[in-house]
This record gives structure tokens, C-alpha cells and sequence, in this order.
């Protein structure tokens, strides 16, 4: 079979705020190969990863995905990876093509698993999906009264994990940090698992990071998440020499397999989160979490989005029984939730299981996605390259 | 003075032919400060650039550029590093922003050195500008023949060194490849100075790729580039160990400071090539030229474009008087030559001088750029975002 049909829908809130929720909108794709629908999520801004899909090629190596991807073989595996190899060649100078392709390839796999009637992580190579422990990720409150009430309700709803990122955190005193912390650890339970999330804050700054590992030891926590800049391994390696039991996390940004390999390399991490929508896919993700075994350093997925991106990105780590943390969009926007008829629910035990259906496992809903679908229309030279298609 | 107004205009040849030949279009950015235009250029892809530009907010990590860069101060040097950390925090997440960023805080320091009546370099901390040993940067040719008069015309228009890259070279045997390293050495002429660009071609195989070591120390070659994936840091340093004369060149695709000194500092190479229209512009260039000089590295342009981009590269290395091989763009599309009417070209000694004219000293050519515009439209629900401005 070919791949005969790349579609991407663009789905918003009607609003979107300036705040750290990554649910507020989303690129969904379309795969159809064989007859058989696949259906995939950027991790990505909709309007320059569509752009990435049709611009006009500048060279040999900056040629937009279409001509990369349709019209190609899907038999097996190796064809996705041959296929993102060719995108690594051939759309070397296109930026955002990572982040384009991510969609397509976790698509190409639900294909392949619909046409073999098997789940993705077997198609991976794992012969078990073992369940999750989810924890539900969410932004720290603006003051720690709603800290404390974001992570209450998170317990109450079951999860014994939470993570709480972003928001005032690492920008006033550091008694406002501490204040957040502890609320935080309320909230969870003395017997939860809490993790913090930085949201690259300190960019550089080594000291101002270490200040905040005392804070963070006091309540126990679990991951001290993306201090840096992604980049800046120096600091990360810096860092983790002195967070004593704290374990630095970060990685979501890794746009190819390399980023997370050196992440784990150079700065030392002791988590590495991989988004599947970012990563360039499923097969980069799986790459990783192999080489984060191989190194003992333990694999998360980084899903802020839909229970689509979910299910795809719990693929990569489905086989890893000792790999059992796992990000859960906790309180997403309704354009992330309705976009699917699925959702992956902790069960009584506060953990989650992977979908053993067929590819990713996840019934999309054409009537929930339609409720959000934005118009989108770009044309160059007077012709139409792109216009949002049939839902 | 505020940045009041930033437009794009995407120039094309009329027909875009699939080589790795990265002149064949280009996004030229043209800023407005307190009534002062500058210029900068984009490395980049200009459609899915522009749509970074202007493309709905996904969240507060994820804006377009315009609503991080417009109507913000400018007055010296600190407000443009301010506005690139701006960008790094609020486009976190869009990935195409530092290319399209490049551009634009090129065009800022054009701005400023006119307003300051100084060129670029002085703003940067240089006290003079060091002339530059340009090389004619080519592809191989399809035949050996056709390497060598590539390399002879280089030579009879004055240069001293040259550059053959992408083409045939590691697509077929040894042999192959030493014939055309042969011929190229035949036509730059004993005395001269030859580098190679493998484009990537042997992605992480380092036994492929040192199997045409022997081959380069035959014709003396300085440089051996891009044998790997850019990320590929392992494979640079492990065949950087053992390529003996030759030194490992890379760093082109850099989209940020960090990416630079992880090939230094990870990959080993001896040369490090940065071009400002994808790094982020001027200032990450500058920062990356400091950490060469650091670590004894060699700093490089990389320019396969235009002569204002030409301008721009020299820029960060200008002081530096013992880094002295440029890219020199040898045989550009009519579009980057037409679109500027300064052109640097090599005096009777084969050398390029960078112009001490306030800012970039790049004179553009209205008349140039209107022969080869691309007309764009961009719109999302029914509104238009971007359409192609006047010129």
C-alpha cells in the first residue's frame, strides 16, 4: 500500500489565552493509505506546521513534507523509518518539519497497526503494555491557596501523581516558591508523588536553580523539571551534581533523537520526557526510550494536549515495566478532549492502560473535531496550496 | 525608538530546481525603526517564515514573532539581546521562530548601526574589521570534468580556495569520490586551499565516512564538513580522532547559541560554520565566535545566499584576525545576486573586504528584488493575516 491522503485539521478554543496551557489548540492529521484512516497530532503551532506541509521547495534539501511523503510505500515499520530518514535528508533546512512529520508518522503507525490488526507497541517490538501511574500535570495556581486546591482535586479524582509547572513559580522570592511547594505537597498527600516543572525559568542561571533544591527536597519531590534552556547541557550537568535526591527532568523539546540522546548524555538528567508530536514521531520516541534503558536514566512521555497524543506517546514506553510514571493532560481545554470518542481513564488503582486495539487504539469523534475546526487558506503566486479540507 | 513596522518579501527564481543549490530563493526582512529601514535575510524557508510571523498564539510559550517584536524598544545592543530572550521564552515551543527571528534582528542591528552612523562590527566590540579569505563555495560537479572546471573558473576569477560539496560525493565508490577530489584539486592548483562538504551524507556511519580520509589527505584538504546529521555529535567526535590533517567542519544548521558549542565541545570539530540567518541573527553568531576563539576552534560563515547576507555573517567574525577562510557564495541565482546593488568582491590579493559603512553597509536594490517577488496570502477564519507588502 501508499500513502495516498495527508490531511491536517486545526482545531481551536475560540479564545486562547497567554498562559502555559498547551491544550488551547491542536493540529490533528489525517493519514489514509490502502483505504485504511490513521490519525496522528502535531505538538506544534497548526498554521506553520501546515505551511511546512505545502510551501513551495527552496532546494534539494528544504523541499516541503507532500513531496516527501505522498505516493510512498507503508508495507512495514521499516517503511516509516525510511521515510523519516528521507525527511532528514530532504527537508533538512525546513525547521519545522520535525514537528510536521510528527503527526504524519504517529498516523502512518495507527495505519499499520489497523491494516495488521495489532496494537502499536506490539508493531514496536514489546510483546506486554504494562499500566501507568498518570500523574495529572498541571500549572502551579497564581497564589498557593489555588495551588494547594489544584492538587486536592487531582487526589480526589483519583490520581496519586501530580506535577505542577509554569505560572509564578521561580519568578518571585524564594519564599513564594516555597509557599507554592508546600501547598503543592498538601494538596497530593504526604504519600503522593509530586513533581515541578520549571518551565526553563532560569534559562542559564546555576545558582538561581540550586537555590530552589533545598525547596524542593523539603516536600519530597520527585523531578525537578526543565530548569534550563533546553540547550544549555552545561547547566543541566551543573545542576544534577548538586540535587542531591532530586532528579533533574527535561527533553519535551527534543525535535530528533539526537536532542534526547545528548540530554541524556551531557546533561545528565535522570527523566527524559519525549513528545511524540515534537520528536519527529513515534519510531525517534521508541529510539529514545531504548537508548534511556541502555542508560539507565527513566523514559516519560510529555502530553499537555489530547488523548490522542496520549495513546501515541505511551507507545514508545508501553513494553518498559519499570518506566511507570506517565504525563496526563489533567484538566485540558474541551477542543483536547472532545476531539476523541476515547479517553484513558485512571482505573481504582490510579493507573492507566494503553489501549491494546488495534494501532493507536483511539476512535476520533468527526463531530467533536468540527466544533473547533478553523479555517485556514494559503495561497502563493494567485494558487491555492492549502485549504482546510473535508472534515 | 520602537520597532514600528517588520515585512517580508519572498524572492524566487521563477523555476526551483531539486539541487542542495540554497540561493535559488530567499526571505528578505526589511524593519522600520524611528523612520531608519534596515535589511536582514531569513536562511530559511520563506513561506512556512513568514507564517511564524504572523500565525495565531497556540499559548504563552508558543506566540507568533510578531506579537514579541513589534513596538518594542530599540535603542542599543542590550534591547536586541533582551528581544532574543524574549523570543526564546515566548516562541519556546514554535519551532521555525529562530529562523524567522534571524532575519529580523539582522535588520535590527542594520538599524542601529545607521542610527549610531557605525558599522555593525563596532557595535559588536570590534575596533577593526580583518579582510577574509574567501572561498568559492560550489557543488561537485556530475562528472570530474565538471568538478574541475567548476574549481578552474573559481581559480581564474581570483580565488584562492575553494569548496565542492553535496553532488555525487559519498553516493558512490571511493573511486568516484576520488576522482572528483582529484579534479578539484587539478583546478584550484597546488597552492590553493580546498575544503569539502559531505552534506550529511554518511548520517551516523563513521567507518563510511573515514574510509575517505586517505582520500582528502591525498589533495591536502583542510576541511572535511558535515560528514554527519547535525546532531550526530558521537560520530563528529569519533571520527574526528582519527581524520588526522583534516579537520571536522559543521554547525550550519545551529538554530541557537547551544547548538554551536555542543559541536565544539562534543563534536571536536576544528571549524565551526554559523550562519546568521538560522542561529537567531548577530548577536548568538557573536556569542558563538567567542566560545571558538575559547576553545582554539575556528570560527566560519556559513553563506550560500545573498551578499546581504554575506554582510550580516562577516559580521561576528570581523575582529578576529587569524580566522581568516570566509564563505563566499561563488555562483549564486540571479535573485541573490540582483537583490542588493552592494556586492563584495575579492581584490587583486583574493580577499574580501567587509564594508565600514554604518550597519551592515549593504545597499539594497528595490528594482532587484521587485524582478523575482513572490506574491503570498496567508488567511485563517476568513481574515487575512499576511499578504505580500509593497516593495
Amino acid at each position: 500500500m501508499s500513502i495516498e491522503a495527508v490531511d491536517f485539521f486545526y482545531l481551536s478554543m475560540p479564545q486562547v489565552e497567554d498562559i502555559g496551557d498547551g491544550s488551547q489548540d491542536a493540529l490533528v492529521v489525517r493519514v489514509v493509505a490502502d483505504g485504511v484512516e490513521g490519525w496522528g497530532e502535531c505538538e506544534a503551532s497548526p498554521l506553520v506546521s501546515v505551511a511546512a506541509y505545502i510551501t513551495p521547495m527552496s532546494h534539494g534539501a528544504c523541499k516541503p513534507l507532500r513531496d516527501v511523503v505522498l505516493g510512498k510505500r507503508l508495507e512495514d515499520a521499516t517503511d516509516i523509518a525510511a521515510l523519516a530518514a528521507a525527511v532528514e535528508m530532504e527537508c533538512m533546512d525546513l525547521l519545522q518539519a520535525a514537528h510536521t512529520f510528527s503527526g504524519i508518522e504517529m498516523a502512518l503507525w495507527d495505519v499499520l497497526g489497523k491494516k495488521r490488526n495489532a496494537p502499536v507497541y506490539e508493531l514496536l517490538g514489546y510483546t506486554a503494555a504494562y499500566p501507568k501511574l498518570p500523574y495529572a500535570s498541571q500549572l502551579f495556581g497564581d497564589t498557593p491557596t489555588e495551588t494547594l486546591a489544584g492538587c486536592r482535586k487531582a487526589r480526589e479524582r483519583g490520581f496519586r501523581a501530580v506535577k505542577c509547572g509554569w505560572g509564578p513559580f521561580g519568578r518571585g522570592s524564594l519564599n513564594d516558591d516555597r509557599e507554592h511547594l508546600q501547598a503543592a505537597r498538601e494538596g497530593i498527600g504526604a504519600d503522593g508523588t509530586l513533581l515541578v516543572d520549571a518551565g526553563q525559568i532560569f534559562r542559564e542561571d546555576v545558582e538561581a536553580a540550586a537555590r530552589r533544591i533545598p525547596l524542593l527536597e523539603e516536600v519530597n519531590t520527585v523531578w525537578f523539571e526543565e530548569p534550563f534552556l533546553g540547550g544549555a547541557y552545561g547547566a543541566y550537568a551543573a545542576l544534577s551534581a548538586r540535587s542531591g535526591n532530586v532528579k533533574l527532568a527535561g527533553g519535551e523539546a527534543s525535535h530528533n533523537f539526537h536532542m534526547a540522546q545528548q540530554l541524556i548524555d551531557y546533561g545528565k538528567v535522570g527523566y527524559v520526557q519525549i513528545d511524540c508530536g515534537r520528536i519527529g514521531g513515534i519510531g525517534p520516541a521508541k529510539r529514545a526510550a531504548d537508548y534511556a534503558v541502555e542508560r539507565g536514566v527513566t523514559y516519560v512521555n510529555h502530553t499537555f494536549t489530547s488523548h490522542l497524543a496520549l495513546c501515541a506517546s505511551l507507545q514508545p514506553f508501553a513494553g518498559l515495566k519499570d518506566h511507570v510514571i506517565c504525563e496526563f493532560p489533567f484538566a485540558p481545554k474541551s477542543v483536547a478532549w472532545d476531539m476523541s470518542e476515547t479517553h484513558l481513564m485512571p482505573d481504582a488503582n490510579g493507573e492507566v492502560k494503553i489501549p491494546a486495539a488495534p494501532g493507536l487504539g483511539v476512535t476520533m469523534s468527526a463531530a467533536g473535531m468540527r466544533k473547533y475546526l478553523v479555517e485556514m487558506e494559503i495561497s502563493v503566486k494567485g494558487k491555492t496550496l492549502y485549504r482546510t479540507p473535508k472534515l
